[in-house]
């Protein structure tokens, strides 16, 4: 299956695919219109990968009606109607949907001609083009009318694939006063094969679903009375925390990196000095307010890494100076807004700070994008892409710090370390942020879905706003630049990846317990022991299951718990030395002396110090 | 030098000694006012290890003056006066101030007359009895008299040796819109010998002072931005930071902890729940108010741990539940009451929880205890006191939660767990928590300073409050007892004390840099790298002094870092593949392979792993 297709589709496929999809729609709402008359409609814009439409329908609708709607549909399909478009002076439509009882419409349309659009707040698309119009474009598909600024297909022949996927209620306009109509929504795509992997996709995601596995795994939880968007971490998920960290401290610390702690709040002033407030306030906690000083919680670490930049005199002999924390941040998202592990209000970051002189950014650029990709082949993502962001010239003094120079020599150089490095990654110009060039990182899951996990940004203002300097060669003080970067991103949200991409089943290393031994009778318990504690003192996470249960009850929770290695002892094991091992696959790899297990399990563990991630840090192993 | 002396002082000696040295203070006053006629008296009360008295003298006195007061003083004391009580009217005492232009005194005795007491605030000492008195007590030593309450040593020939200290400003009465007097510290002791140590002990405090050295060796730093009481760990700070933490994750778990990570926020309910609000309400910080709910920064772990607790229901066969986590708590302190490391606003706690059945306390909390006792080994810690607090019969229902029965059991429990460790403790009644009896571990540096680093506290009150419970064999549910313990107590005072304790100079296992290569010359730079490089690969956190430096320089600046081993490389050690180790004591070891090189550090470094550890953990190594 090429779980690659969806992305590498260009932009004028993708621009077909969502013409498609929107025709979909409306044969759907053709669909039930038929078989519920007196639907009344809403709107249905597309979505990623698919579409949906609102609609009030007599009776409420169910999964069950879904498969209906589908045979209704082929039945339409096979008419092969056309899609006719037609312009009406929009007073002509607003009698016509009158006509009809389609009061949604009426209103829409009504919108449309007070007001010149059909929005009622800036996020919100109705699907109906913006601008002062006095005429409203209609599409016809056999006997079935919308209002609708289209593209369509020119015939319903050319409609591929589709699925019907779920029905759910929605408030007419997002509105909780308004009517809830009923909201269903649906695929579509070019190749049978396409939609057959999407719908794959989804199963596998759904089983997949971190909060689901987070919950059966025992790794993280969240509590009403702690508050919303802050994980509380069970000893399960805190295993993951502390070999992500071991990984990222070894991986930096032979980088040349050097590590501080930072505390998780700090004085109004520092974030007035590094510009979070006000320009960041909204996304920050509010302020506490201590002997009549305001504090607040860290939204970022960099505001202390500078701190601590600027304690000292630093020379360039000090330089690159990179200073790493897995650092707690703080920030606020709207209750509705979060989700499981992916949106979060507290957020602990692989972060650093690589203060350097221009000289050295490219190498260093180019060494953080080599870690990237050491990172990348451990974890066995072979899909991923790094978006660069440019600045926008028209915009310098506005949106973009106004040091031309600066933008230009940056760009070329994050530029070339990215030609260098042979990465995979596109250029937008515009996007970048407001002190400098940036990257972001986006990967995808073994099931092919999209992640953002990471951004690396060039920052040639704020160094100089906190007065950080260093000292030359020839004496004189200079500004260094700064280099953010996160390739773990935040432990929140690559576990929440990470729980995906291996479905729970992590690779030993990672594995919250790494075996389990589980004595056949009660008499086999000590010798259960004996090995549980040579794993134990070989410094892996083994458990003894003494359980009163029977064996396969037992082999069935450490597959449920995903542990790697099962090892059953019975009466031939005790005497020989030796355990059956049963993977958690399912595989029986038969009965090996308790010695060769070891070993087999060392080898396998450090499969972490893969020679892709020694490669990946080559340059700097002299650092 | 007996180093315990001041601690094994019994409570009457201990009382005598304030006797005299109260009297020595009225010898100095005396030899100030002979040698500066005309100065006015404040009060002078003792202090642990001293004296002081407040005086407003003619001129302002420096330390060059404290010589020539000692001097006077032993004039007087030759005079051999006896101090003489005298009981007179208020009046009379008054009228005999005012003659001699004591003003203080009369304000002091003015006071006693009107309010019966010359305090102005609950926690001043002026040295007056209390009470509604119409007559006030004086002593005179010679021809120095002044109103005391004494009591005094019959004869100024009683005063032991003794050591003016320093002088410095101090606001009459502590009030900043009264005059400023002048205030002389002061020590005395019985013995020549106790003296000497007391001011070499003063010396090396001095010179181990964990704010010098901190900065000094690149550990910590404040930030006036940031805001006081929140340290900052730089680089070297935090390799002791991370290698605490990996001792006490290690030892954690061989004993059977299971590691936890909570977030720093939770809301206001929780804390309501907790008891926290509103009885610990001034120790928190501020809350912040988000969508109108209140989140505060949390001043301990505890909360959160039983929350993970209840998130599923235990069983006896789940307990004891040993939950860790090096939390970072928020504590509100007076901007005055800070104190470099050692009294902080943010505090990385050692923490843990453990619920268990009240049969289980004794054996859970014997662990503890023999953990700290593995501790102190590891650290050369060989004195040290738990101060065992337990409730007040009389205030039950009051001060301490209303369950006799349970204090009597825990207490007991608590008591044969100390006495079955050979634990030195102390027994005082009515100092316990209100939920249950505690034990304050007290421990003196390698100069015999005293530290309090940890508390222990058995609380069975408080799982009720969060319904928490676990099913028993017979299928009933119980509440858990909660022992809450942290051994190592936080970063920030561990710290503190373990840079007094070793002056810096901290064993190889803690040492930020454990090894410096020193090459000659340029021309030895690479063979330096080498051997450098094979450090770093044997894990070993080993730097290269490349810098032009004359050699000598170079290891003068080694050992201001305390680092632990100079590698000095030349022709003869490029050729041989050796290195001249040299030690921060001055130590030369002479020239030795790098494999015996780096077999020898293996061995020292690992001591960490003591067996005194080993031992101190053995009970639980089947956990």
């Amino acid at each position: 299956m090429d779980q690659s297709e969806p992305r590498q589709t260009k932009s004028s496929d993708r621009r077909d695919l969502e013409t498609m999809r929107h025709s979909a729609a409306h044969v759907m709402v053709a669909a039930v219109q038929r078989l519920f008359p007196g639907t009344k409609l809403g709107v249905g814009p597309t979505v990623e990968h698919g579409f949906y439409y609102d609609m009030e329908v007599p009776r409420p609708l169910t999964s069950d009606d879904l498969p209906v709607i589908e045979a209704e549909m082929h039945k339409i399909l096979a008419e092969r109607p056309e899609f006719e478009r037609e312009e009406m002076p929009i007073e002509t439509a607003i009698d016509y949907f009158r006509a009809h009882g389609q009061d949604y419409k009426v209103e829409l349309l009504s919108d449309l001609k007070e007001r010149g659009t059909t929005r009622v707040t800036s996020r919100e698309d109705m699907d109906v083009d913006p601008g002062n119009r006095t005429s409203a474009t209609m599409y016809r598909t056999g006997e079935f009318v919308d209002l609708c600024r289209g593209p369509h297909v020119p015939s319903a022949g050319r409609i591929g694939p589709f699925k019907l996927l779920s029905v759910s209620g929605a408030y007419w306009r997002g509105d909780e006063h308004r009517p809830m109509l009923q909201r269903i929504y649906g695929t579509a795509w070019f190749t049978r094969e396409q939609l057959d992997h999407y719908l794959w996709q989804l199963d596998e995601a759904e089983r997949r679903d971190h909060r689901r596995i987070g919950r059966d795994l025992g790794l993280f939880m969240f509590d009403e009375e702690v508050g919303p968007g802050l994980p509380l971490w069970l000893p399960n998920g805190t295993v993951l925390i502390e070999e992500l960290e071991r990984l990222a401290k070894e991986t930096e610390e032979r980088a040349g990196y050097v590590r501080v702690r930072t505390p998780h709040v700090a004085k109004e002033s520092m974030y007035l000095r590094s510009g979070h407030l006000p320009y960041y306030a909204e996304s920050m906690f509010p302020p506490m307010e201590l002997e009549g000083v305001r504090y607040y919680l860290k939204p970022m670490n960099c505001p202390h890494h500078h701190k601590i930049y600027a304690a000292q005199q630093r020379s360039y002999r000090d330089i690159p100076l990179r200073l790493a924390e897995y650092g707690t941040c703080y920030r606020y998202e709207k209750s509705g807004e979060l989700f499981g592990l992916m949106r979060v209000r507290s957020l602990q970051m692989n972060d650093a700070h690589i203060y350097c002189t221009l000289d050295q950014i490219e190498d260093e650029f180019l060494a953080v994008c080599r870690m990237y990709l050491g990172y990348f082949e451990l974890f066995g993502i072979d899909q991923y892409l790094m978006r660069f962001s440019t600045h926008d010239p028209n915009q310098l003094g506005g949106k973009y710090v106004d040091q031309p120079e600066l933008w230009k020599k940056t760009e070329e150089i994050v530029r070339r370390a990215l030609d260098h490095g042979r990465i995979n990654y596109t250029e937008t110009a515009g996007e970048a942020a407001f002190y400098g060039p940036k990257i972001d990182v986006q990967v995808w899951s073994a099931i092919g879905r999209e992640f953002t996990l990471a951004t690396n940004q060039v920052d040639f203002a704020v160094p100089e706003r906190f007065g950080l300097t260093y000292v030359n060669a020839r004496g004189e003080h200079e500004t260094p630049i700064c280099i953010h970067r996160a390739p773990l991103g935040t432990h929140e949200r690559m576990i929440g990846f990470l729980i995906e991409h291996y479905a729970g089943a992590f690779p030993l290393w990672l594995a919250p317990v790494q075996a389990v031994v589980l004595p056949i009778a009660d008499r086999h318990a000590p010798y259960a022991e004996e090995v549980g504690g040579r794993l134990r003192a070989r410094g892996f996470r083994a458990h003894v299951d003494t359980r009163r249960e029977n064996l396969n009850h037992k082999i069935r929770d450490a597959q449920l718990q995903k542990i790697p290695y099962m090892l059953v002892v019975g009466d031939r094991e005790l005497e020989a030395g030796t355990a059956a091992v049963r993977l958690r696959s399912g595989e029986n790899i038969g009965t090996i002396s308790v010695d060769d297990l070891l070993a087999r399990l060392d080898a396998e563990r450090g499969q972490r110090q893969h020679a892709a991630l020694d490669t990946a840090l080559g340059h700097s192993d002299n650092a």
